[in-house]
């Protein structure tokens, strides 16, 4: 959410954000991967996740489940990304009439197992005619017990820990309609996609000083945290935790696995700021927690001096900018 | 939310309830004009409504500003249906290519006012390209201090209570194309509609046993509390509060003023039932505390016998069948 915006759209938010009215008290956060607001006598994480038909999924490639899935997945992650709790969604559905019934209660089938799936409540909703499918999903969900961990508190010095798997969902786009038996661990990991929140928990009850989800690619994301927290990042490409079957599928269609790995988006792994005294521990626990890598995979620097915001360090040594490599929703490029 | 899902749609949602999840203690209530949940330490009211481009506005009539002030007024009347506190919104947003930033800043302009003018603060959203215009809020807000006020709860012996005007809206679709001058005053209540919150949590203070909005008709809704509550109910058409320039713009058009004080929708008017010692005083209290009229205007009834759920009494001594009058999104029906 919020940032979330496609990336051509940043100076159109960044119009909008004076627009957001502050009643006095209410919002604690906000242009964050969720706004965390005080209603109900506490604090609560919400944020809001729009998917459209042919631009954030493809029917011919999705099952209305998948679409479900993804829907209610893209939110939890938005959750896991302040370190929180997710607890209960609304679905806003516009709905053709060539999309019947019984294809909106498979979407609301794959809206309900992922729900599942994260200990979440599918509450309500609101199902309207329109032209075109879109799936609004809004998740509401706790704190966690040291408080939101937003993205402006990365410390040069701070080392930078990847949470999840990379690249995964950017190798199933090149793939798909262009190879007849497409990986499968690559087309879940784009249909099904799984958020982390019992990473970002432990990531935040570890002392994460900034947390961020990667819906746009690693090198955008970790650029989020470095413009919010006045501080930039580098990177060791040796031990990035491309996805299975990323380098193969690259190999096969004369990709860059690592370009894959840092600028494809929609791979909902975790990016946290940690001191250097915890950070190994607090990458292998939140790791442990969710059955994927957890690693120390750079360092928050400082100042910044007219330097790239984010770079990876390849192994003959060279430095990459990788601040802007990522996923642009409006023109639909391939990852830089 | 919930049963805002058009008339047409009923058995639709019917079949999607069972999924809607329940992890334990999470939601409070469901199928109401919003879902009341548990998270961050206390009780949350929150609800979603839809808007589609040609199906819920025109943008020959309403102005950007006027759909934002609309998308959030319909979910702070949810809230106020619920006898509840609005306190903070998200938006999600489909924006096709030719809704330039402009238009997009004004859409956001309106919904900023909206907020303003009744306490809410809007604190993100997510904004998406895609080939029709869609907005899709989300609005949270506190329980009133006697607790969520369901559809539920109307016994018979109850008054039925009506807090603000009827017919207006209907009347203002009347007018649109037909006349070069519409009445200011009806077009208002169609651009800007007005939620009535503080009503709401007067009503709830004061004891209401049911509450809803009336957002498809009158006699669709006040429906909606008794197949909710097991009761029917009827209504005294001499004192329905029909808006200011309903009976002209009828009359000019051949249509019935009643019919459209009763059917049609989008009035956000709100509907109670409440004990007979106090609905008088509350009816009073709450119209005032909006500046609309309070009145009471019929009675809930039991058992059902198989009568008509919601009939409305002529000055002729006729009883009318209104149960089923209401606006159905999908058809575009004229009210009945």
């Amino acid at each position: 959410m919020g940032y979330s915006i496609p990336m051509g759209e940043f100076e159109l938010i960044e119009r909008l954000l004076p627009l957001l009215s502050t009643q006095e008290g209410v919002p604690l956060a906000a242009g964050d991967d969720a706004a965390v607001v005080a209603v109900g006598g506490g604090e609560v994480c919400v944020t809001v996740d729009v998917l459209v038909d042919g631009v954030h999924f493809d029917r011919a490639v999705s099952t209305p489940e998948d679409i479900g899935w993804k829907a209610v997945a893209v939110n939890v992650s938005d959750i896991a990304a302040m370190g929180g709790q997710p607890r209960a969604a609304v679905c806003g559905l516009c709905r053709p009439a060539e999309v019947g019934q019984a294809d909106i209660e498979r979407l609301y089938r794959g809206m309900a197992e992922a729900c599942e799936r994260w200990g979440v409540s599918l509450v309500g909703g609101d199902t309207v005619a329109g032209p075109v499918l879109v799936l609004s999903v809004t998740l509401l969900g706790d704190v966690g017990p040291g408080g939101a961990v937003l993205r402006s508190g990365a410390r040069p010095g701070d080392r930078l820990v990847v949470v999840g798997w990379l690249g995964a969902a950017a190798a199933a786009l090149a793939q798909l309609g262009a190879e007849a038996t497409p990986d499968p661990r690559l087309l879940a990991a784009h249909r099904r996609p799984q958020a982390l929140p019992a990473a970002g928990r432990r990531l935040g009850s570890a002392g994460a000083t900034a947390l961020i989800d990667v819906s746009d690619g690693l090198g955008a994301d970790v650029g989020r945290i470095c413009a919010a927290s006045g501080v930039r990042a580098t990177l060791d490409a040796a031990v990035l935790p491309v996805a299975p079957g990323v380098a193969d599928t690259a190999a096969r269609h004369g990709l860059d696995p690592l370009a894959l790995a840092y600028g494809g988006g929609e791979d909902f792994a975790l990016v946290a700021a940690l001191p250097p005294e915890v950070a190994h521990e607090a990458a292998t626990a939140a790791g442990l927690a969710e059955g994927v890598p957890g690693i120390v995979a750079g360092e928050f620097l400082g100042p910044r001096d007219g330097a790239p915001l984010v770079t990876l360090a390849l192994a003959d040594g060279t430095e990459v900018d990788i601040s802007t490599a990522g996923y642009d929703h409006y023109d639909r490029e391939a990852p830089a």
